[in-house]
């Protein structure tokens, strides 16, 4: 406080519940993470302030470790912005981590790797309705693994992503696809350099219906062969989804500490 | 379906979100999770139905595991009154299991144990803003359980109670209060034969503010002594306090499958 204004490129940690949001981008009408984010960082600094953000929205989904960068000019210390932003911003975002970054840093353009996570709970659910897809599992969790195996590696993921969707390219990297179960709940952890619009949801929802069918790895092989959308399944909700962390050369994952407690 | 009105005593494991209740017993005016129960029972059977629940009730507490019973006439087995009561109770509160029990079963005379969830979280968070406490913790998990451990056993838990409660007797047996942390993440498990209105939440706040003086053990053991309720801390927030389970003589803990996920 009360030292010079400077230019400043910030790295911010976000957690948010997405419930109430209709995803992470800025839309005119719509209350959005980015929307407040920037409402908060104009109200902070005075001036109007465009931040990037690593992971993609469906609306609903939540994040315990979205990224995002920003340049602004400030005489806080990112210490002291984080705390200002969080006076500013509704209780449904947090600002969890803020660290300056080099000038050159893009949250969204450096990232090399999303970490998302989708909960199920197989049995009627209170204190998770907002969090997880409510669905009976009729298959078992070394069927579900088997479906899933085929999807790691490089593979083009057209049948998984959304008709008509501005994704450029459809070529994605699963560096990691792994089921855990923990009484009702199960839990799907998937790790890409990228993903499309709705893949993880479109994945999660395939996957089960091939594990039931008892045909697993066959049919997910033949739906990324022929990327054809109608091999797979319609999205699983998306307030199943929350993105967990995301990797960058040199920093390693971020935000450096982060709920890892969902499921 | 189709056969016979018999009278039934069950027992009902129920889950709720209680951040948009004013608690779990029945009052005139205000929304509570014993208020929709009894009128999801009464759209089912046709008739007033009462049910008594095992755990007494600060507002804003949830429940994963809160036990209730009741005595009703109906034609249905456990299982489809557990659907039927689903399908007319809101979203936050769900049946999670329904089970025939001895018509004199009592879920709060016969229960011999409770089990508590306290969950702070040391710094903010959005995805646990109704389920945890916000709260910096300046001792470590050493200190937290010495202070901790003068709470084991029988004791008149007077100076951790609330003036003018209608209590009947302030002496508490509790058989295990743990800690443990992960990342930000601090859970406080305590079990006792019973607990006093706002107990497990004043004894959160003492023992961290004991642990945090440096004075540990000693402070709680002169509170316990002394039934001096200035020697406690005012009560934590009720939304951190989870309601986990309930034990019953033969039965065990009940509910049998319930979400062991919170924190």
């Amino acid at each position: 406080m009360g030292s010079e204004t400077r230019t400043l490129t910030v790295r911010l940690g976000i957690e948010f519940d997405g419930t109430e949001f209709h995803g992470w981008q800025i839309q005119p009408r719509d209350r959005t993470v980015q929307g407040e984010i920037e409402e908060a960082l104009r109200r902070v600094t005075g001036a109007a302030v465009r931040i990037a953000g690593a992971g993609r929205t469906d609306s609903e989904r939540h994040a315990a470790g979205q990224v995002a960068s920003a340049t602004l000019s400030t005489r806080l210390t990112p210490d002291r912005l984080k705390a200002a932003l969080n006076a500013h911003l509704p209780r449904d975002v947090r600002i969890v981590e803020a660290a300056e970054a080099e000038p050159r840093f893009h949250a969204r353009f450096q990232a090399m790797r999303r970490a998302y996570r989708y909960v199920i709970v197989s049995r009627p659910t209170a204190l998770w309705r907002h969090r997880a897809w409510e669905r009976p599992i009729r298959a078992d969790l070394d069927q579900i693994r088997r479906a899933t195996r085929p999807l790691l590696g490089a593979h083009d993921f057209t049948a998984f992503s959304k008709q008509g969707g501005d994704d450029t390219g459809t070529r994605c990297v699963v560096a990691r696809a792994a089921w855990s179960r923990r009484g009702p709940v199960t839990r799907f952890d998937i790790e890409a350099d990228r993903f499309l619009y709705t893949m993880v949801r479109r994945i999660v929802a395939t996957v089960l219906r091939a594990a039931e069918q008892g045909e697993g790895a066959k049919l997910i092989r033949a739906a990324l062969q022929s990327g054809d959308r109608r091999a797979a399944a319609p999205p699983a909700p998306a307030h199943g989804l929350t993105l967990m962390r995301v990797r960058y050369p040199r920093l390693g994952w971020l935000p450096k500490e982060r709920l890892d407690v969902l499921g």
